[in-house]
């Protein structure tokens, strides 16, 4: 098959043959209808830090994708031969206390697919049955790929309920904007959103934000007041924190009511500084850390949210067939984009 | 002024002259704009046994309102002269435990405006300021007067998260349609409904109701099993019980899947039996009783919903000037309406 | 070995021979060191309509036990040879939705140990390595083989948080005293408990119970007032009823405070009559049904709770060789007992 | 009367005569029993850049009492003369947001006793009947005056659910351990503190910690890998910051498991460096920002907490008669004491 594979210790990918996989007893292989890329892809592409210190070359990367069940192993029982399934990439040891007690997202032992095993930018991938879902064919393959990251945004937006609330979200990266569509489907009653690109401002207002700001060109002060107009002084009764950049954070807590909550899912690239009397102490307030997805109480609430008419659509910008991966890292390097999908 | 009011021990109102009220300390005087017929009117109309044994004739009654105020006391300070506001119609005692721990819609000693004190099927009506909220110019009066009971159908379908969650409605009187308007707001997945009547049925679909069934017509059976086709042999994760009739009460516990959640709010004629082995414990299921409006968190929470977007225009299906009340309660008696606003 | 085993479709047990069982590749054997009676093996025992319906002869019974791990098979690595460990009863599927999302305790299609294979009233039982305990060794064999009915009550206790209020306990068998146990090391301010035998009040008075009450020789309406005595009018924060008894039921109810929580783990024999309006609804209370324990969340709290100094050592009240079988059915039938273990 | 007033701005407090306070309507007068030193007494007592700002002499302070109601205004309802009453020491508006939605602890509006009004430092204190607690006259007055800060305690302790869990406590200053006794009440399974004061741990060792580490003695390393070993690898269930240290933030973060909770309750005295990608989000876990009590379920569940055994006796290691308050703040200042109260 055709893969596109990290030959080697160093940045870029090689679009090249590998052997065909073959299932294990309780495994499935896959053929990958679409796969979208991630930033974790981006770092393995690029070869930061981070990635020279996870990556075993040769690695098939990739773990964003949905496809139709080719071959199952003897003991599979959960597919069959022709389901239309996405995975989740975590694949949990089942052993420790988080994935005893439910709580399968903080697995202190995960493997990701496309970093420590490989991965879904290729025509087949295999994979343990456990972490197949079953997706409704109402769902095209470029949006049910997106299934995974999307989760990410489900479990940030909805750790708390927000049916009625006023919602901040600071950042509208891919993850930030399927926040909004979520929020917006979950009955929100106002949501405001803060970035530095105009492009993906724009975006934002197309899943149903109410109020954007651009974090760059409007200020700090004036957002923070624009905020206390909007919610009639009260500040948000949720921030979504979905950019890791300190400057963004701060406005999470600021703009948060007493007694509120922050959901921080953006990583910061270092330690940032905090002022914890004031933004979280003397407020009252609660903040989630969010990562992953409940696995698998958030697909199947992504189900019913699709049901209910959530709509992605425009946060899938570009298209490419798997060969022109380059391109599309080149858009993510660029910001103008929102999701980008590839076809083997 | 003109008000309706129970002058006697027996059957019926009167539409007579009272006199204009004064607003105590920390009152105010408002002039009523919209006021809407309950099942609690109608008993007091009807003269049944809770009437008789709760009602002190002369007593002018009705209790879902919105208006302006028109006077306030020396000591008011929430609302001024001109302000929109509806009412709260539990005004609860501020001293028992319920009230000082946050849960003053379970208030011991609490009194009911129409009930114990004179209500809003007049001119005017006098209230304690702390029971005012200030409404939206946005929401049209007839609407307005709403938000009491929907407050009630609020807290019977939010009581836990519904976003991407299916749902069964049995009973589709004016609060379960309500809570059907507010499940769909909600981003439910799928909306199941029950009644007895299709014109009520009717409205379910106008409100957002996905599948709907006549618990006469249809049969027990094949409901229940249409519902297991619905949601794919899972049953509904929320049964929402709102008519009180002992055969919807079991269409909920049946339906509910294991671990799901099932609210009580539809009010029994008497007790009922029910099989509490294969209801509930083998099911390990969470029960929620309801009554009343959580204050004021739901009428937050309502003001936000009717931004983003709640409908609940179809369920408001007849008007009247309030000399006309006779009509709306003959309405009520029949069944063919929903929600019915009387204009002083 | 030696096994009691269920040989014919007809009251009684066996106490007999049986192969040694082998583990499967993921399974383990353990030498049986305690196992306890349960009301589930007096149903078989006695040969009632549940046991006819449900049991398929031959079948080894018993589903309570702890012992030493002395075989694994080849795929094992959760325990080692030597490990002593207590079982989790319940074998479930892995696959339907409950298992998938963290709520394995009510799986669609679970298997009882004991009831679906053969149990633990023998010199070995066989396992799956996923439902093994590792217990500690502080904790003797007749208390560790007690955990899991114990786990039962901690569900049925601590599904709230208790510290700080007033419970009631309505049923004072083994598993209400171990719930009035739990609710003791909790910190329980005020722990209420009733049953209509005096031996049981007494040992419920020795697990901490603060006022016990006969609920026969006591009469329903004394009992009412006394409670609202102790807790100053106000009713118990929490009722756990833990009987079935239509009467205790309606206990519950009556006493628990407007806004508490209700417990339901006693298995009433048929429908009960239930006053929805006055005993739940108006209330605005919480019920929730509790069966079997939550996997594995509950194991890893009870494990704390005995370190926080959990007693239970009243609850067990004798002890007999394996043999001896017949005289714990007779306790269990005379009531004049809590808990009965069995030494293989 | 006898009061201890801050004359003027500047250092140090008098002991001095003050008039008499008679009631408003809706006011009681208490003559002081007990009154206890804080940390913001301190503050004002040294005259720091806070108190500074803040106060407006001439001030009686202090906030932290309990006395017996020695008159009553004319529309009091809620207390009788000879009352033993303690008092939330934060009176909130009743109007704002968080006032109307059971939130009270995080009033917008809020003012304090003894810093925005004349405090209890005195023999006699005037207050809102709203904030008086009746006290259950088996708690002794240099008990009860403790109420108001152990509230604080049970918050950050409680705010999610502690029985059967184990907690690591960073911080014994009186607060800190107050929710070291508390947690013990609760059931915790296992408490390990750290302070840097070995008297404090002492303390700490009394009131039932399990495990003490002298933050400065033995070594950040040292103690993360202890608190490993004590809780077999996983890390604790709970943090509890209640130092406002950074090196002790970063302790209770390192040290709680993946989903687990951390509240943070002491003041840093500045912005804090935080690795919020792996302290927070990579983990998973909930933060609690504690501030106040709960009005007025903590004094409720605390008044439970006293019945279900609560000792905080050890904490309190100094009395004085009033005039001798120098001593007082001479002890909080050397970190030699647990809680320091004066009887007027």
């Amino acid at each position: 098959m055709r893969a596109l594979v990290k030959t080697a210790a160093q940045p870029g990918l090689t679009y090249t043959d590998r052997p065909d996989p073959a299932p294990g007893p309780s495994e499935a292989v896959i053929r990958v209808k679409a796969t979208s890329l991630c930033g974790t892809d981006a770092h393995i592409y690029n070869w930061d830090a981070w990635a020279h210190s996870r990556i075993h070359p040769p690695r098939t990367i990739g773990h964003e994708m949905c496809g139709e069940v080719v071959a199952v192993g003897a003991d599979v029982t959960l597919v069959c031969v022709g389901d239309y399934v996405a995975a989740e990439s975590h694949l949990t040891c089942g052993a420790c206390f988080q994935c005893r007690t439910g709580q399968a997202h903080v697995c202190k032992n995960y493997r990701i697919l496309g970093v420590d095993l490989d991965g879904s930018f290729a025509d087949y991938v295999v994979l343990p049955e456990t972490v197949l879902w079953k997706t409704s064919p109402d769902i095209p393959p470029e949006l049910a790929c997106l299934q995974e990251p999307l989760g990410n945004a489900v479990d940030a937006a909805l750790v708390e309920d927000l049916t009625g609330h006023t919602v901040l979200i600071t950042g509208c990266g891919p993850t930030g904007l399927f926040a909004a569509a979520v929020a917006r489907t979950a009955g929100a009653a106002t949501i405001i959103a803060t970035d530095v690109s105009d492009y993906r401002l724009s975006l934002a207002k197309q899943v149903g934000v109410d109020h954007v700001f651009n974090a760059k060109s409007d200020g700090a002060e004036a957002i923070a007041s624009a905020i206390l107009d909007i919610t009639r002084g009260e500040g948000v009764d949720a921030s979504l924190e979905m950019s890791g950049h300190p400057t963004a954070l701060h406005h999470a807590f600021r703009s948060v009511k007493n007694g509120g909550r922050v959901t921080l899912f953006g990583i910061p690239t270092g330690p940032v500084t905090c002022d914890l009397a004031n933004e979280v102490i003397f407020k009252g307030i609660r903040v989630h850390g969010i990562t992953g997805r409940r696995l698998f109480s958030t697909w199947y609430r992504l189900a019913g949210l699709f049901k209910a008419g959530l709509n992605i659509r425009p946060v899938l910008t570009h298209t490419f067939p798997l060969k022109d991966f380059a391109q599309g890292f080149e858009l993510i390097k660029s910001g103008q984009c929102g999701k980008v999908v590839l076809f083997p």
